[in-house]
Formats: structure tokens, C-alpha cells, sequence
């Protein structure tokens, strides 16, 4: 249901915009804020005192830089609070502490199967990866004003519990309830499509921008879209399976188990498939996800592989224009580890398919390139999307009580991998 | 770029809601307002202060059903105006005068050659069309208070001008601009599956729903979307062209030049093709448009009838399941008048490839049915459009002063089709 916006929704969304103004732009003066804001100059001091109040906002100094009297500069304050994103990918799951600042202040990675055959082992290692986290970033586990948790919608067919079944749903449900209580503040949940859509909102190619889309490009493919400059959700938290739209009516084997996907084409094991198709006896075609990718890119001169990035060109651009054609964005952005890999050998080739293919007037002034938001992309828009959910009224409000209930011990299950190794955007 | 909405912006769709609701439900009383449209009943009371003074809004009689006392009911006041919506089709123009109550009372068809070669003949077919239309609604062209006109994005080569020049752009100003003097009433343009978007969330499926999705299946075929309650028009005015979206890489050729489009293979051509495909010499290959489409719907029990049907209903169903698997929305509602003639013989097997291809949990509630808006969908698109453009605080401010200058004569060059014949939904 639909429904007009209250007035203490609308105080809610113009608090979000101050501290993403201040987050983003490290320090400003309430005159600075109201411009950017496009609040009024009355709006913006009224939350910059409670924002004050809340611990949230400190000062920066005195702008003595214009011409009229002399004014207070604002800044966050790191120290505030912290904010907890968690990514549970593939092949990882990985946990990032932020400050309130959203400056990491603590990582930790911890490897899974890729079969994924028991949600114990999947909560015990998300359990454990927060755990060293908090511990890393040498905070009190209580100063955790916000948790997110981003969370596939298509994994593997274990978890999914087949092909028509609701049986994923309910392991997601499951996994939420698994984890929650262990968790020191609230936990809000998102796919990492739409994860990756804050994180370019606040920090990358979607800021002040009305209509985006963030095409995540990885083991699996898929998109965050943005309307109105906000994250497009969907009825059942679904929305932006891009990567299971139709490329080829009864096309490839998607692992998805259905025929003739985007991603088929265009992920990771999708690229390998056309390489094989090229030739069949290619060495690359013994590597895996990033070595494979890696190889690529490292080969780019090599004929057979020239030509299967071209192939993957094509199709990638055919399979954006659908994205343009239905929503018309003035920004369309790359992100993922196949994207900050190849995205400057593919891009050329994109646009031209993408020029060649799109209905000509949704593509006529699209904006394409690759995300500059690199690393922990679901981690940091699982953080943000945390901290605008703390921010809304009713939590501020609670802010003043400090916690002092006994949080429940967190487990530590297994050896960390390097927290500061380059870790990829979901899947 | 996207900004925080002023007061007076939240003002404006308070303003909308208010007038949508009693549109819409015929009578109520300020209390029945405020919990319809979730305002305060402080809120509700000065807009409708407002709006009887504007003489939208009238009394209705006293209500003395409620254990309390007796309230006000209050109506639109058809009287207080009306509203020209135009639907500019591929095979004709459609000029409709509704009153303030959005109660059709002057309508007139013009029929337009499908090869549209010339501005001047559809500028002049679409002055024509409206002068009747006006001439018919009885009342005077000054008391028009907005007028929408429905473009079509992509129609014929001809006026697009290429596949990649900005051609046919240039054509959609120029009409524009051709109309526009001779309009007594500010003009408002969308492209028709907007136009059909505005009908759904006034009057069809999507009434109360945050993410709809109206699909127009006639010649062409696209999408109207709806997110938050409100038609996305993207960054050039041209999202929801989802029937050039890809069904079938490198498939048959669509009439915009590209291949494998969804339009292709059920667009009323599309559906065509393939029972030529099923039977190269069926009779109903020799009728066009509505006529084979009605000879379809009156030949299931034929073979080679049935077969195509079943193929297109797999067609749709697949290419619907694409915009479920982005959008996840709460509707999927189909419309246009392959639709209307088609849609309860197609919709279970499209349920069933929808079911079947979507990602589950996408899928998983979604609401399909065909519209219950039928006939003039476009032409009351574009003047509830007009209606919530003339609604925004400016507009209204102006309408204390009445129009007194002169308008332009309007053209009368063809003679009308019958104006209570059903017309279809645009291309």
C-alpha cells in the first residue's frame, strides 16, 4: 500500500540527507548544508542540534574563508557510533565494522563452501566473521548503533531447496533469526543488489542522481535500481534479478536451472563457457572465478581470448539496453570484481552494442562507466542502509539510553582469511 | 537531480489525493477523506476549503447514517471544468472531453494512414479530432483546464528519421509545438504506456499498490511502471519500452529494425509471424490488426489456432517474467486491446511460463490479471494527467482569474469515425 508521507517521515529523510551530506562530504557549514540539502537554513540547524545531542555530529573549526562573520564548521564524529555490513557471498562471508564516519575500522573474512549444504555452517561463519571484526576495530560491541545484513536471493539449489519450492525464502528467515539475537543492535537485511545501490547513492555514480541502475558483475549478475534516488525494494525484497532475465529464448544452462539467462552470458562461469566455445582446449579454461578473470585480463592480445571478450561485450550490452529500454536511467554503472577487472577492455564495445540495441531516445543521454566505489561495495551499503535506519525518529529517540544489557557471546569457528586482501562484491 | 520536496510540493500531492479519492469513489465526507487518503483531518479540511473555492468541489448531501452527527458529503463538481486527453495511435487520433468528474462527454476519431509521412497530416488529423471532440462535450474551449497528449516512442521509420538519428525526437517537439497555440489549456505530453500507467493507479489495478507494472499489448507493445505509486517517466521521457527488450538473440526481425524484440513475437504482427510459422496458409493470415486478432479469439478450438496461442502465451509469459524478475512488483496488470480480446485465453498458460521462468520468490505474490480499465485507457490516461498538472499550487492560483483572451479556431479537416465505436488502446 501506498500512502502519504507524515510529517515525521519527511523529518526522517531530511535527517538522512544531513549526515550523508557530512559523511560524504567530510565537513560544511549549516549554510554549506542547506544548499546541498536543498533544506531550508531553519530544517538544518534543528537536526544539526539534535544530531549534536545524539553524539552524531562534532565540530570542526571556525570558516574564516567568506566574506561575512565567521562560522562553525561541521564534521561527523567517528566516535559516535559504529555500524556493522555484513556480506555473505558465494565463496566468502565477510563483515566490516564502520565508524560513524563510515571509515572501516575493522574486517574480517571468512571462507565458505560453495555448495553451502548446511545453514548451521553458514551462521556459524557469519557469526564468527563479526566477531573478529568487532574485535578488530577495537570497539565495544555496544557502541554498534546498526548492523546490515546482505543476503543472495539466488544461491545455490541446496540452499533454494529446488525450483519452485519457497524453500530459500524460508532459509533466509531462518538465517536472519539465526543470527539476530547474537547481534549487539538492530539488523536490517537486503539482497546485495540492492546493497550495492546505497553504496552508490551515498558514495559513488547514483549521488543526486534521480533514476540508476548498478550493475553488479560477478560470479552471478544482477542490479541494483534506484528511482527517485532511492533503492528499489520490490513486493518480496526481490527486486533487481537482471541476471535472470531472458537473453536467449531456450538459450544456455543457467544454474539457476532455467535456459537462456543474462548470466549465463555474462557471469563468471558464463565467460568460461564462451571461451570453451571459441576453444575448447584453452589453458585459461583450468582456472576458476578471479584467477580466471585475472587471466583475461592478463591476456587481453591473445586471440581466443580477444574474441570471447568481444562475444561477452555483445552480450553484456544487448542484456543492458533491456535495463534501459524499461527504465530509462541517466545512469547506468558497472560494479563488481568482473567489472573493475575487464570493465576498461569491455566498455567500448558495450557502448557500441548498448548505442546499437537500446530504443535510441532511452540511451540518447545515458551515463556509463564503471563504479568508482571499489572493495566492500555490499559491506558499505549494508552499513549505510543500517545507519539510515538508525536514524529514523524512533531510534534516535532510544539513542539517549545507552545499552547495558549483557550482549550474547559471539563464536569464533575458523581461521580468518587477510582482512585487508581485496575481497569482491557478492557473487 | 533529485532534491528533498518542498512544502509546497507535499502540499500539491495532498491536494491529488484528495481529488483522485472522490473521483474516484463518488462521495464522502471529510472524515471518510482523511482515512482514505491517510491525511489529517485538519489537512483534508483546508484543501477541501480550497478546492470549493477553486468549484471542484461540491456538496453532496448531509450523512446521517453514522452514530455521530451529521456530516457534509462532499462530490467533484463535473461542472467545474474539463479535461481533453488525445491519443495518438499508429492507425488513428482520439480526442476525449471529460468533466471534472473524469466523465467522458464529448469523444471523436480520427483515422490516420498507418504510414504516417507527414507532420502536417497528423498535426492537422490531431486539431480536427480535438475540435469535435470539443464540439460534442458542449461545453465552451475556455472552460478546458489542461489537455495531455499521448505520443507513441517509437512508431514508424519514417518519423523516427533512422535507427540512431534523433530523429523522431525532433518530430515529438515539432508536434508539440504545432498543437500546443491552438490548445485553449496548458498542455501535458507522455508517451502512452505512461498514459495507461496513470489510468491503472486512478481507476485500475494498480489503485493503492506501490509497484505496478501495466503492460499494453496492441501492434506495439510496452509497459507502464509504477513505482511508489507514481509513473516512472525516466531521464528522457522514455522509460517502459519493454517490448524492444530482447526475447531471442539474433531472432526475428522487429519492425524498429532490431531482432529478436519481445514486440516481435506478440505484438499483433508478432502473433502473425508465428502462425505463419504454424501454418503458412491459414486463412486468418489474410486479416490485420483487430480484425485477425478478433479472428483468433473467435478460432481457438482450431488446431493451428491453438497452437499459436500457445506459443504466444509462452512468448509472454517469458518476456513478463523478465520485468517481474527486475521490478518485483505487486501487479502485473495487461491491457490494450489484444488483451482485452485475448487475455482470458492466454493468462493461464502465461501464468504457468511465468511461474515457471521468473526467480521465485519474485513471482512469488505477484497479482496478474488483465485491466478492468478498458477502452480510451490512453485518452484518460493523458487527462488525469492533465488534471493532477492543473491541480499543482500555481495553477490552481491562476484559476481565479478566468481565461477571457481569445483562443485560436480549431481545424475540422476529416470526417470523424464514429465516436462510441470501441477504439483501442494506442498501437
Amino acid at each position: 500500500m501506498i500512502r502519504t508521507r507524515s510529517s515525521s517521515e519527511i523529518r526522517d529523510a531530511s535527517r538522512r540527507e544531513v549526515v550523508r551530506a557530512l559523511v560524504v562530504g567530510g565537513t560544511a557549514t549549516r549554510t554549506e548544508l542547506a544548499r546541498t540539502t536543498g533544506l531550508s537554513a531553519a530544517t538544518v540547524s534543528n537536526l544539526v542540534t539534535e544530531l549534536r545531542e545524539a553524539g552524531l555530529i562534532a565540530d570542526a573549526g571556525i570558516d574564516n574563508a567568506g566574506s561575512g562573520r565567521p562560522t562553525t564548521m561541521l564534521r561527523i564524529d567517528g566516535r559516535g557510533g559504529s555500524f556493522l555490513g555484513i556480506d555473505v557471498a558465494e565463496t566468502y562471508i565477510r563483515a566490516v565494522v564502520f565508524d560513524a564516519a563510515i571509515t572501516e575500522i575493522g574486517a574480517a573474512d571468512v571462507d565458505v563452501d560453495e555448495e553451502w549444504q548446511s545453514i548451521d555452517r553458514i551462521a556459524e561463519a557469519l557469526l564468527s566473521a563479526v566477531a573478529q571484526a568487532i574485535d578488530r576495530g577495537g570497539r565495544p560491541a555496544g557502541e554498534l548503533l546498526g548492523a546490515g545484513l546482505g543476503l543472495p536471493g539466488l544461491v545455490s539449489n541446496d540452499l533454494r531447496g529446488g525450483a519452485s519450492t519457497p524453500g530459500w525464502a524460508a532459509h533466509i528467515r531462518e538465517l536472519e533469526e539465526r543470527v539476530r539475537p547474537h547481534l549487539p543492535a538492530p539488523l536490517v537485511t537486503a539482497n546485495p543488489l540492492q546493497a550495492v545501490g546505497h553504496s552508490e547513492i551515498w558514495f559513488g555514480a547514483a549521488r543526486g542522481r534521480s533514476t540508476a541502475v548498478v550493475v553488479n558483475l560477478g560470479t552471478g549478475v544482477g542490479a541494483g535500481i534506484i528511482v527517485e534516488g532511492r533503492v528499489l525494494r520490490g513486493a518480496t525484497r526481490s527486486a533487481g534479478e537482471w541476471g535472470h532475465t531472458v537473453l536467449e529464448l531456450d538459450g544456455r544452462i543457467c544454474r539457476c536451472g532455467r535456459q537462456g539467462c543474462v548470466e549465463a552470458y555474462v557471469g563468471v562461469p558464463g565467460i568460461r563457457h564462451t571461451l570453451g566455445e571459441v576453444d575448447p582446449g584453452h589453458p585459461l579454461l583450468q582456472l576458476h572465478q578471479r584467477e580466471f578473470v585475472q587471466g583475461l585480463r592478463d591476456a587481453v592480445a591473445d586471440p581466443a581470448v580477444a574474441e570471447t571478450l568481444a562475444l561477452t561485450a555483445r552480450y553484456l550490452g544487448i542484456a543492458l539496453s533491456d535495463i534501459v529500454a524499461v527504465l530509462n536511467p541517466e545512469v547506468l554503472t558497472l560494479t563488481g570484481w568482473t567489472a573493475w577487472a575487464l570493465g576498461d577492455d569491455l566498455l567500448p564495445a558495450v557502448r557500441a552494442a548498448l548505442a546499437e540495441r537500446a530504443p535510441e531516445l532511452t540511451a540518447a543521454r545515458l551515463d556509463l562507466g564503471v563504479s568508482p566505489v571499489r572493495i566492500n561495495s555490499v559491506a558499505t551499503g549494508m552499513a549505510v542502509l543500517s545507519f539510515e535506519y538508525y536514524l529514523d525518529s524512533r531510534a534516535l529517540a532510544r539513542r539517549t539510553r545507552p545499552r547495558t544489557d549483557p550482549i550474547p557471546a559471539l563464536p569464533v569457528i575458523a581461521p580468518a582469511a587477510s582482512p585487508t586482501a581485496p575481497q569482491a562484491v557478492a557473487g
